[in-house]
């Protein structure tokens, strides 16, 4: 259990070659081709370091998510097992879903706030499955200030045992409800097995915590947040998730039941990506959180709890990375244009950078997120290749003949080489700023289209145990329905590593019989082997 | 040490009667007698609630704070001794504190990003100073997943440590310098006597760290931040900070010197409001940190860190309250406009809320942060009193015979009774909206002035230790030339209790004279007591 075990990221990958060796293979030629530079005789990679790029995504494609995280700068190992540093270019990305969750929020009538991280043992206690759920995965704090403390203390896996203690505190009458609460905070599990984002000692999350009169307030509350959750996924993310409902066996330790949004990686693996509980008055009975109602009466309150967390950053690697690197989806890039001046003589290089600088301030002007990559120390070819790897959604580039006809070229990282590549385009901000928006739009449709093409082509519907198991086989998801019991389910898991993702909102009409147990089903079930 | 120890805010005063009590003596009189509401008759408040108002400041200091934080619903303490939760109203004022500086530190070339929170053990111990400094303050994780671990865990009390063994890996050469970094985190330190926001087990706060190639550059950095941070305090907060350097015994643990803010509170008490460190290389050299620099000669990099913590959320308290509650500068306050309908007869109430919705529609489209306080559970005194002791900048009235005149009437926070207040102010929103703006401009500088004001008057220039003694003992801030020894210094807070806070900026003119050992002085130095 000791600290500093594991291998970090930067001795598999050393962080010295992955500085040097961003030069991803086939791609750099291709597209030197199309535009002849001559100035990339300045390209100084060793042999040795070209053949250092990123593992293909076909090949490897956990190597390859490594290597993206790595080399594109997204986060680095902690020195303690299984803790991750997030670096700017990550954070900038989990920067972009907060801003928009945190609007989303406050717009639903939640506010922020803080409770400690340190929770008494006792605590965790107090609510049987919460306790049972959580107690393999804890960190305790047993020592403060040089003394061993009589209670030991809980590194927060998540809130609601502290929330409801202080919820006891202020609730007292109908009055006092809804309250509708978040935070943005750092929570500890103790996992075995980590992975950078998906799955980590420590991350990051907002937590929601809402309390209610009634059991139908609560529910819509749980609903309303999956289905914000949902849009975001949709519409910022570019990911196609597919929102449900838990399992009994899936459902949050303390839940009265789990809503989720699952989405399909580039390896088909899903992802839970966010999740919505109806608590009912597990943790109010717990914690003795009542309310004097209209009549007078004590009544314990009815709860919600729904977070999203950093793993959903590795739902975007893994969702649209291809061989070259990272894809964003516009919405959420730090950096949604760079703009890589290109000159070949001295007395080409200033004319080439005033426009280069102009543009950049014509779309920022407009709102736009623009890079200038104006270094000299790299040549044109060699930022292409950084900045696909990157992610960035579209490329400008301006070279001597460009500042001649006062246009730019402009190209798109969806779409490799040519075909995504248009001369041409006036420098003009009236012409240039719409250009650009449109292309970001397109990029960000274009991206969710061609993920739910994916989605939709390796869910296969089944009627039986034994297509389920070959769909799941095939590495495919199987939709078909279900009213097996939790040792059927256990026992999917057991002989195909495949769980009950959700019973999707989004159902067939018309009768149906259990693919297990041949009984009259009323929902389909979707299972996957999942992250 | 044990954990849920100490009463908490709930059991000093009890969030119900606060609830219910929020009702501050004498002023709901004066301003009822003002407008001579015959609603008023539907205030329901017993004597004994009345009475249980906030603690009058003059009275006693200490119980005004924590009844401020109490009512006001700033804070409470958590469940573990020394803890506290961060409620939605006080957690507004450090999300305005982020959203300010956020932008500041981005403008000058900074990125988030987040490091673990668990530091090994062995990296606090690698710098000398450092360990001395916080070993008695750490809280220590010894279990994680069910185990007792190999090596103990620290919980993060600040990151100089985590971010060096990262600087290490990822800075090589010059071109990587400067690398400047910030993050937004919970830390933790082992206090004994705590106080809610001043001194707290764990608060939030932002750390930045940078790195150079040169100590001059260092330097820089560590005044420029120190300056954004004493432009924020005067311009955003109101509060008219002294910046400095701390002496050598105020020095942080690993830092070649401290520059600091020092912002003197209602009691003349003074508060570290922010301090930014140039660490010179002695965490480098404690990490190996080292880059190539332009001849390929292997250095040390030159390093700072800087922070704000939650504790500026206690000085906005203590710098601008007053006997009614709390007063927020408006470029602070969430809620920088309360409206309050008044109606006495039921006909009346349809037009009222009409105007008042319209006059918040008008407010809230200009930008301005604008609450409608439309609840009938309330009466307007009541409400008066309560936005008061929420300390909202502007109070804006609409009753009938506002509706035929189609104007309201506007009272200032920081003016109480009728020199505050502004009769007949057009609902136009050619009128409304520049006279609003006006008036929160003139709050803001309104609360400097006076903060300036009554700092100026409790600061005493003094030229010999018996002058120092006299002035602290007074409660004042001393001021005196100073090239006294560490001894000299901590014997004058044995005797005093006061520290030096700093050598400021701004020094006076012309030959001085030690005030202690009567040696030729450079600086004057600034003595005070403080939290």
């Amino acid at each position: 259990m000791g600290a500093l075990r594991l291998p970090c990221l930067t001795s598999i990958v050393s962080v010295s070659s992955a500085r040097s060796s961003l030069f991803p293979r086939g791609r750099s030629s291709h597209l030197l081709n199309v535009r002849k530079l001559s100035s990339t005789a300045k390209v100084e990679v060793a042999p040795a370091v070209q053949e250092q790029g990123i593992t293909p995504r076909s090949q490897d494609f956990n190597a390859w998510y490594l290597d993206v995280i790595s080399m594109a700068e997204l986060a680095d190992y902690g020195p303690v097992r299984g803790t991750m540093v997030i670096r700017p270019y990550g954070y900038a990305i989990w920067e972009a879903i907060q801003d928009y969750l945190n609007i989303k929020f406050k717009e639903s009538g939640h506010s922020n706030m803080y409770f400690p991280q340190f929770i008494p043992y006792s605590f965790i206690e107090k609510e049987a499955s919460h306790v049972e759920g959580f107690s393999p995965e804890l960190a305790l704090v047993t020592v403060g200030g040089g003394k061993e403390l009589e209670e030991k203390l809980v590194v927060r896996p998540t809130s609601e045992t502290i929330v409801n203690h202080m919820f006891t505190q202020w609730i007292h009458s109908y009055r006092d409800l809804p309250l509708m609460i978040n935070q943005w905070v750092n929570v500890t599990r103790w996992e075995m097995r980590t992975k950078p984002f998906i799955r980590t000692l420590e991350f990051l999350w907002q937590e929601g915590h809402t309390a209610h009169a009634t059991p139908e307030e609560a529910e819509r509350e749980a609903m309303q947040m999956i289905d914000v959750y949902t849009k975001f996924a949709y519409e910022q993310a570019a990911i196609p998730v597919i929102p449900g409902r838990k399992s009994r066996v899936e459902t949050f330790a303390g839940a009265d039941r789990t809503y989720t949004i699952e989405a399909m990686m580039g390896d088909r693996k899903a992802l839970q990506a966010g999740t919505s509980h109806n608590l009912g008055q597990n943790f109010s009975r717990a914690f003795g959180t009542q309310f004097a109602d209209e009549n007078g009466q004590r009544q314990h309150v009815w709860q919600t709890s729904w977070a999203i967390s950093t793993r959903f950053v590795g739902g975007i690697i893994m969702t649209h990375g291809d061989d070259a690197g990272l894809m964003l989806p516009p919405r959420l890039a730090s950096i949604q244009v760079v703009i890589v001046p290109i000159w070949k003589k001295a007395n080409e290089k200033d004319e080439v950078l005033d426009d280069a600088l102009s543009v950049k301030d014509v779309l920022h002007s407009a709102g736009i997120k623009v890079k200038l990559d104006d270094s000299d120390q790299r040549t044109p070819g060699w930022k292409f290749n950084f900045w696909e790897m990157k992610g960035v959604p579209l490329r400008i580039e301006i070279g001597p003949r460009d500042v001649s006809s006062k246009s730019v070229v402009i190209s798109r990282r969806d779409i490799p080489g040519k075909p995504g590549k248009v001369f041409g385009i006036s420098m003009e901000s009236s012409v240039l700023v719409p250009y650009v928006k449109e292309k970001l739009d397109e990029i960000q449709s274009s991206l969710l289209d061609k993920a739910i093409a994916f989605r939709d082509s390796n869910i296969v519907d089944v009627s039986s145990y034994d297509e389920l198991k070959e769909a799941i086989s095939q590495g495919k998801w199987a939709r078909g329905p279900w009213v097996g019991s939790d040792e059927d389910e256990l026992k999917v898991k057991e002989e195909t590593g495949a769980t009950i993702r959700c019973f999707p909102f989004d159902q067939p009409q018309g009768p149906k019989t259990c693919l297990m147990t041949g009984s009259p089903a009323e929902e389909v079930a979707i299972f996957a082997k999942s992250y």
